[in-house]
């Protein structure tokens, strides 16, 4: 079987509102991934849009497929919370792999403007089981600010530790236009926001935004010929977990570390190998986990990774040097797209200002929900 | 590659309202799909859910999976408005036939009766562009009729024809025990239903209901293994089509016109090969349109078919033997598993009052929208 290469890739830019409707946002990431491409829209042989679908419109791929002039190939969509990006991939790659598909467009879009943040939050708890957890106030900030209580009784994390993740990140997403936030923040400027859920304050929390992202999968033989610089995928791991109020450990996501395992397994890499890393940044206590959950630093020791510099540019391993979703802003069914992205621009050496140098193995790390999802993706120049 | 079978089939009773929640209505389709299996639920390897939401819970796969044990295998959610429990099938088979998977499970669920009938039709209406169609009031039925007022227009077609439709899968609804109505219905009966958009009628259209199905895949040399009769997914076709303003005929579906051609390509055989099938008649208009579009009559030849009886259990090509959608109600997500459901059992030779004899090849057809998505499923014994 020919494997499967990622030839485009695209975002809008993120915002915290934009006048733009979904079809709109996505045309502008699937313009960007359509660059320099030797394809038109009428190669691609089915497209997959990953949403959430906060925005009015329901059932999206019809008018996001006609937009694009995708008809009258076949579309559809995946939801899977914050995770739904790389289950697109996954699933795009599974199309293509299987024999049916030569070439998968990969969509992730949500406009979450159009609503209050209430009504956003109150949206999102209703991803959890509505009878045994939202409707106990189960919040998205709640249930990282609980990670973060437990990250900080059994190994003494620091409230600072966890701000450091937010100025790293921060001082990244200066140089990357497409942000919501593009401000580099200090450790007073996360100390003196507002407490959302202690020990969470308003700037160790990502923000709701609008966004759309665009990844374009081709079989090997195709991506050779219409890519310049075709970007393998190739390890894709998968799990679920439970609800929140039957897990067995707060300090870290039980199915990130399967999922890691699986994705390493089917690279046949290991952590040390991987160059340059998207983790799922949500909370900044997300990211330290994500350390963890990945074997970048052993259970406890993720704290110590972003205080010793370890996860810049030039350190062993750089983490989200696109200012992740804590800067980034995270329009859901977005996010996973854009973390790809990232890697890949990274992998062509198309990174430019944050090119890690002589990347070759990169990672992306897309959880959904607190913990309930997780994706993990290994690509290869 | 190994070809992929289906192995088990389960739903739940269709109801217009139930006092079950989706997590209970989907293990009613789980348990059925599982019998007499020589697997256990820690044997499946990913779990697929088909919905469109109408529910109070979003993100549904969570909650679903846990409810069936499914954790901590991946998991996640299918949106495809009606058509969605055949994109599920398709991703499933693409899934296990690109290597990654050996079982999945393809769960459909919709819970609509927490909706008025006024909310859900609004959420509906929703799901076709925003911008320029469900603004301008575009309700399904409303689409619907005007592809019977073409029909009659351009044929010559009758509303007692379109009645026949009813009054035949009236008929075999009262075999089936897990159907929402189970009443034969006279032509008296629909003339005497109130009419929703002439010319259609109370009677001409299916109803929204609560419900869940399960189709469970696995790899030809596990199904093999497990099931004793597996039945082998031989042909599968897909497509898509603009939004309704756009169209150039009112008289046929292109998309699903496309998607049974690609599906008899697959499996090598052509529409006189089909012992039976299930179509999807969301409106009596729709089955006509069906028989056409998948080539078991010519344009407007339609009417003829269900007229002539062929379309009975003793004709020529028996088409939705267990009282299609208009009988058993129409629960969205669900119902693309429910046909799937029927035609598995009719070519296992389990489908008792109704069977077809020696029924080997059968088809699914299964539409999302008004005609925005097709899927045609071919299956051989």
């Amino acid at each position: 079987m020919e494997d499967v290469a990622i030839v485009g890739v695209g975002q809008s830019s993120f915002s915290r509102k934009c006048e733009m409707t979904i079809k709109e946002l996505v045309f502008e990431g699937f313009k960007e991934a359509m660059e320099g491409l030797d394809i038109s829209h009428t190669d691609i042989d089915a497209s997959i849009v990953c949403s959430s679908l906060y925005d009015n419109q329901r059932s999206a791929e019809s008018p996001i497929a006609e937009y694009l002039g995708l008809n009258p190939q076949p579309t559809f969509l995946i939801e899977n919370a914050c995770a739904a990006g790389s289950t697109g991939l996954r699933t795009g790659w599974s199309f293509i792999k299987s024999g049916l598909y030569k070439i998968v467009a990969v969509i992730g879009v949500e406009k979450m403007s159009g609503q209050t943040s209430r009504e956003a939050a109150e949206m999102m708890g209703r991803a959890y089981d509505v009878t045994w957890e939202s409707s106990f106030g189960l919040t998205m900030p709640a249930g990282y600010a609980m990670h973060a209580r437990a990250h900080m009784a059994q190994y003494g994390t620091t409230e600072e530790q966890l701000a450091k993740v937010r100025v790293k990140n921060s001082s990244y997403s200066v140089k990357n236009p497409k942000a919501t936030f593009r401000k580099a923040l200090s450790l007073e400027d996360i100390f003196e926001s507002v407490v959302v859920v202690s020990p969470l304050k308003m700037l160790d929390c990502c923000a709701n935004a609008d966004g759309a992202s665009c990844i374009l999968l081709a079989r090997g033989d195709v991506a050779r010929t219409v890519a310049k610089t075709p970007v393998w995928i190739a390890g894709l791991g998968s799990a679920s977990d439970t609800g929140v109020s039957r897990r067995k450990s707060f300090t870290s996501f039980i199915c990130a570390q399967q999922a890691a395992k699986q994705a390493y397994a089917m690279a046949g890499v290991g952590p040390g190998d991987i160059d340059v890393a998207e983790v799922h940044d949500c909370f900044t206590i997300a990211e330290i986990i994500a350390y963890e959950d990945l074997g970048f630093a052993k259970p406890g020791e993720g704290p110590r990774l972003v205080e010793e510099e370890e996860t810049y540019l030039e350190g062993r391993i750089p983490v989200n040097l696109d200012g992740g979703l804590l800067c980034k802003g995270h329009p859901i069914g977005a996010t996973g797209g854009s973390q790809i992205r990232t890697v890949v621009k990274q992998l062509r050496g198309d990174a430019e200002e944050i090119q890690v140098k002589d990347a070759e193995i990169g990672l992306a790390h897309n959880i959904g929900g607190i913990g309930h999802y997780a994706n993990v993706t290994i690509l290869r120049r």
